[in-house]
């Protein structure tokens, strides 16, 4: 059967001051629809039951991850004692979807991107779910790029792969994030696609790479696992935890794994990376994007957010104004990388505003 | 004996948010020194006793009026039952201090102005007093231009005045805020100085000019003071008022005086007209100027208030940001003269926020 596993642990501070030491990017409402976790489940469920989607998340965020708000039975919100990256979050999500469902193919998706066209969407998830149940290989669905962008990994495909299934491709590399010649060089062969951090595979094919190229944490799941359903299981979930690295899917797996497969495929996705990718997902260019009482006189191209009380701006062209509780943020469009920057700052300087 | 009239009657829009429709300029601290009122009265104390203070300010203002923290005694403090300009206002401090003082020489000078040389300023004030007992004469504060200013009146003078003070002139005309054009020729001839605000006169001479020249105004003031000291004089006051036009004591008296005297005299005066002249005022040029918990990462020749919270602003240029209250302005320096178009527009569509 099919799953998706809702990856939703990650912390970040290139929102700020939406986004704080206690409420990350994957629980704020960015596009006006809702909290970012709750839309990326939303957009499952028509081609998935609510029993097949799961999500996994830190223990301290257990307060945004209400099942009813969520709208998931609540088993299927899986708690880590600790932020170990990605690795560890999928291999326990398979194990807990392996013991209701040996024969399960899952999807492991972000919890915080933002997709235009979700029907688009779907259509390529249940087809990539399809190619990694019969061929048991790892899957990932690639954006076509529109622009040389340097802030996303791209992959590169090889030959077509000859299934069922068209627009099907062998992987020749992954890349990371490429600088601005290689990002144009890539762009112009027509050859790459972004890595949209969507990735699928069988529970078997998991568990047999895991066990080979992460052996530690296989085993430290694998063990902790023989106490599920009895008193000491989160006690001994808490020390596999400790004992493992803290290590992606993308390093520890897929860097090592032969056989991936692309599939391509535009559905309007952005990884709202930082405010300026937030206005490019939500506005046509060089419109402007407001949310709450704002008043705008004279402008063009910029993003005004008020969580509450009224934010005014005459005269600026491409600048993002961001009030969020205690905080104001000010700053142009094309520097909104510098987010961390001032968030690191606040840290230091205000900590109680962090 | 000398007295000063402090005239607090104003009410703008120029430094929303901080200012608002119940908080007018000369109440708020823009300097980091306290309320302007405060400043402009304290600045008199080494020229003047308290006693010789007075403030002219509307009844909605009150709350903003206590003695002890202006320091001045409670009947120095008059309270206008609506504003009707400056000439109504000096009319009624006049019959105050007339009737305390009938040869009293008084300087009426605006509260909302900075002066960065104050023992400039009081030696120039105190000149003018002498001149003005002296001559009978009305007296005015010239400014030497440093630039080709637009937003400020200018006061040309004339020949040299064969008095017993030196560098005091008579004035040939007051011209209105001039065009740019107009405004360097002004520059270029070393004729005109900016008009400050402050003039100066004795009683008599401004009773004498005032029944001449708005003789409505004298007569409803004369008429209330005949009730001076009793139960009813509030409620004449109140209708006097009413009778009243609402008029300047530039184009009501002024304009249609001959004689009057000018003094061209820098001690780093500032009107603190918009947000861009207080950033001047306080800073070197391209200087960042801040207030409050601020953040700058990459700026430049800004000017940041935070009456609370945080305000963090990164990579901007010549940019004012005003956090005050439940509002926030963001606008290039520059166009701090719009600030008036967004006070309306707030007005229209916050009204609880204007």
């Amino acid at each position: 059967m099919d799953h998706v596993v809702v990856m939703a642990g990650g912390s970040g501070t290139r929102f700020w001051p939406e986004s704080r030491a206690r409420r990350s990017k994957q629980f704020l409402d960015l596009t006006g629809r809702g909290p970012m976790i709750r839309e990326t489940i939303r957009r499952l469920f028509p081609l998935l039951r609510r029993e097949n989607v799961w999500v996994v998340a830190g223990e301290k965020d257990a307060p945004h991850l209400s099942p009813r708000a969520l709208g998931l039975p609540g088993r299927n919100i899986l708690l880590e004692p600790e932020g170990k990256n990605t690795a560890p979050a999928v291999a326990l999500a398979v194990a807990h979807i392996g013991r209701r469902d040996p024969d399960a193919v899952i999807a492991a998706a972000p919890a915080d991107h933002a997709v235009a066209d979700e029907r688009a969407f779907r259509a390529v998830l249940g087809k990539g779910l399809r190619v990694a149940g019969r061929t048991g290989r790892f899957v990932t669905l690639g954006i076509p790029p529109d622009h040389p962008a340097t802030g996303y990994g791209y992959i590169e495909r090889g030959n077509r792969f000859a299934g069922k299934e068209k627009n099907v491709y062998d992987v020749r590399r992954f890349t990371e994030k490429p600088d601005l010649a290689a990002a144009r060089r890539f762009v112009k062969s027509g050859r790459f696609s972004w890595n949209s951090g969507v990735f699928l595979f069988r529970a078997d094919t998991f568990r047999d790479r895991l066990s080979r190229f992460l052996p530690v944490v296989h085993e430290a799941i694998e063990s902790a696992f023989r106490s599920h359903g009895k008193r000491e299981f989160p006690g001994r979930l808490r020390a596999a935890y400790r004992s493992m690295p803290s290590i992606s899917i993308d390093y520890g797996i897929l860097e090592k794994e032969r056989g991936i497969l692309v599939i391509p495929a535009e559905f309007g996705w952005s990884d709202l990376g930082t405010w300026r990718s937030l206005h490019e997902f939500l506005g046509k260019p060089g419109e402007n994007v407001t949310f709450g009482n704002v008043i705008l006189l004279d402008c063009g191209n910029t993003l005004v957010r008020a969580d509450r009380g009224l934010v005014a701006v005459a005269g600026m062209e491409g600048v993002v104004v961001i009030r969020s509780g205690d905080a104001v943020l000010v700053c142009p469009r094309i520097r909104s990388e510098d987010v961390k920057r001032i968030a690191e700052e606040v840290r230091r300087r205000f900590p109680h505003l962090s």
